[in-house]
């Protein structure tokens, strides 16, 4: 292998980095559907969104028309603390697998969050700061966003409240650890300190919580603190925009090494992930400039895309967010405790929703311990002991990978390998046991969230 | 910063790679003494070497002349998994601290194994490969070198057999784990597994081990084994020659960038990292080509430099293994549970302890506490959790900066950050609940060690 062209990492140069993010809804004909206020059920407007959110990621988020958004000076000097993250062209899972097919991926677990969370988190502590806020409020699942934002919140300077959906909190105890080591408070959710975690405390006794039911505890915290806004690590439109930078990242790398992909796929939680890593690809498919096939990767525990219904529901499951035009298994579906923490939501980005009604996106399910398989098999032949989220998105590389090696065909292949899974060893441990659980809802158990999803008539 | 002329990361690229370790003995005048065969305290052959280590590491570590080694190819491309590794300016700490000088850290985290250990780690695997062994056996402290060896194990289908330090087994579960996934079997040392270990259980009931004690077992345990070898993740010259990879990486990053260090820092426990941090650079010294200020920086719980005795000591506590000439605190010394395993070793590397006995080398001493309080400030504003052993070097590459302040000097300062600490999780959530514990040893403590020390005549 020493004598390969490609070589096995590629870095862009700093001066190579975008210096604007790429929002995609200004290429899509039919736009993702707005917002809706939940009390009114009617359009939410910037002043209404400013409530919630900073008012520079209030514009962001209604804004579908604007292409383009700069990168402010200070986002892009923390960018250098961790970015440019590289292409890795996967020479040792190819050689394993004996498939003709090049595999690449998109490392994004290089900085000590572990994830590509960071990307806007740091966005998003930015605006607050800029605006003069005391400090953000924010839900965690596995832990990844939470620490990212304690990382940004504390370069920024500003308080960092965070609810931790509680199966994740009890099982990785370190993440806290990290949240803390960067000035955030945790709090495992539901927890008794708002209204809407009592609630669900009470109705659910010993519940391991859900990122719905967190969101719903962050916003109530945001909006009934002075000075605070609640800041969201997935799902939003500002979300996909702040993580376009994986993207134009790859394309750009790309570019230098004069490769097309042919594939693109990623795991799909809330989609930010996917959402970034397909931003210019998907904006050059949407312009007809060219053709990609992308794949969103979801467990098979919380299939939204796959089994879900795309109809307008509530973000949260206490149903104090706005609602929102999506691929969703119902605001009250509380999936089993998957140990990928990170792709428990019962929705799916209305960007990714609209790209995967009209064609632009796949999809496809994946049982947890297939995708452990092929986290193992990466991780002994890669060097990188991948996130169980990010796994998703290799086992379905794999795949892809094995149906060329059948076919002969030598595509390019590229994924996102969103982290790293430092924190989840407690999954692997169940892995590396034998006892492993699957888990696959019923028709019955998905028509329980269905049954809560709210009648929207517009 | 983003205007700034020296790019935050420096990245060779792969084709400006090492492809030789450099062998800085072949350049000292005062050689390191010969290790001596336990038995008859005479100088080992490669013969008697051969018996625990692998034959062309026997050669390695006997070798005091030949200047440069080639790296073969099958390392060269398991290093292109995760090297090289970048050399990074550290505009974020500089500003924090208000400094003229200019920081750098060459960083070796960005590999699963979480460390440079991988460095040597790969190159002991594949000469046991080569030799046709069926596996090699070792001990951990911190987990760090386990983990390192059983991702090179896992790379050439080799048998790894890990001995971990206690302390270190208790405090990080997960280290386990991330072994077992590359197919390592982990016992706690001392265990009963060996009649050492049970010697040592016996005399100290209830002890937390040290990597003295682990490495006894695993030495015993390989020479009882047919088809097995032991290997090793400091101390030793070959692992320095290996380790070597760093410095030469951070030395063509300097130059690429037109850049002369003034200070190298790094810590030290066996010497490892230190040693091939530093070796071009003390090669250059050597030969009268250059001047830099070196200093190894160890935990005051474990002074082997700054308060140990330059003499010939047993490398383990079992004395089954040679005896080198070292700076030592005799080879029962059992440090307190400090949470830096990885530099809780009684004695010092012959190389780096003759390099300080000659004047090369300073060292110095640092606290827990204060070593915490700089991995914190570290981590806030460079984004990197580090490990605690790698915090040694921020330490004092703090206090310099901040003497740079008071002078008003811009000097190049540059330390080696050898590693993550997303497995120490533990000692830091005793830091931020403000009950970790400094420990110096006294004058009688050091005395009982030194007792133990054997009297050798050449």
């Amino acid at each position: 292998m020493a004598t390969e062209k490609i070589p096995y990492k590629t870095y862009l140069e700093e001066k190579e980095m975008p210096e604007k993010w790429y929002n995609v809804r200004a290429d899509m004909r039919n736009k993702p559907a707005p917002l809706l206020n939940p009390g009114t059920l009617q359009p939410m407007t910037v002043e209404e969104l400013s409530a919630v959110f900073c008012e520079d990621l209030a514009k962001q988020e209604l804004d579908d028309v604007t292409p383009y958004f700069d990168i402010p000076d200070e986002i892009r000097d923390f960018y250098k603390m961790y970015r440019p993250s590289p292409l890795v062209r996967a020479y040792f899972l190819e050689k394993a697998l004996g498939t003709p097919a090049h595999i690449y991926y998109k490392f994004e677990g290089n900085n000590t969050s572990g994830s590509h969370k960071l990307n806007s988190a740091i966005a998003q502590a930015y605006y607050a700061k800029k605006q003069g806020l005391k400090g953000v409020t924010t839900e965690t699942g596995a832990g990844q966003w939470g620490t990212a934002l304690s990382m940004a919140c504390s370069y920024f300077d500003l308080d960092c409240k965070v609810y931790m959906v509680k199966v994740s909190y009890e099982q990785k105890p370190f993440r806290r650890e990290v949240m803390r080591t960067y000035g955030a408070a945790v709090t495992p959710s539901p927890s008794m300190e708002t209204n809407i975690g009592r609630k669900i405390n009470e109705e659910f006794p010993g519940t391991g919580g859900s990122l719905g039911c967190a969101i719903s505890e962050a916003v109530e915290k945001a909006v009934s603190s002075e000075g605070y806004r609640y800041v969201l690590g997935s799902v939003l439109s500002q979300v996909l925009l702040h993580q376009s930078v994986i993207g134009l990242e790859t394309k750009a790398a790309f570019d230098k090494i004069g490769v097309k992909p042919d594939m693109i796929i990623g795991c799909a939680g809330g989609g930010s992930n996917l959402g970034g890593l397909i931003a210019p690809f998907v904006g050059e498919k949407l312009r007809g400039e060219n053709d990609y096939r992308i794949i969103a990767v979801e467990p098979a525990s919380c299939p939204s895309l796959t089994r879900g219904k795309y109809v307008y529901d509530f973000c949260d499951t206490g149903m104090v967010c706005p609602l929102a035009k999506m691929y969703t298994l119902g605001h009250d579906f509380i999936p089993s405790p998957n140990h990928a923490g990170g792709l428990r939501y019962h929705g799916m980005s209305s960007v990714i929703s609209q790209l995967y009604e009209d064609g632009y996106v796949e999809a496809r399910s994946v049982e947890q311990t297939n995708v452990f398989d092929a986290a193992v098999q990466f991780a002994r032949v890669e060097g990188i002991l991948p996130a169980p989220e990010s796994s998703h998105a290799i086992r379905v590389a794999i795949d892809e990978a094995l149906k060329c090696k059948e076919t002969g065909e030598a595509k390019n292949i590229v994924f996102g390998l969103t982290g790293t899974g430092y924190f989840d060893l407690v999954a692997y441990q169940k892995y590396n046991d034998g006892v492993m659980s699957d888990y696959i809802p019923t028709d019955a158990d998905l028509e329980k969230g269905f049954a809560t999803i709210p009648q929207v008539n517009l």
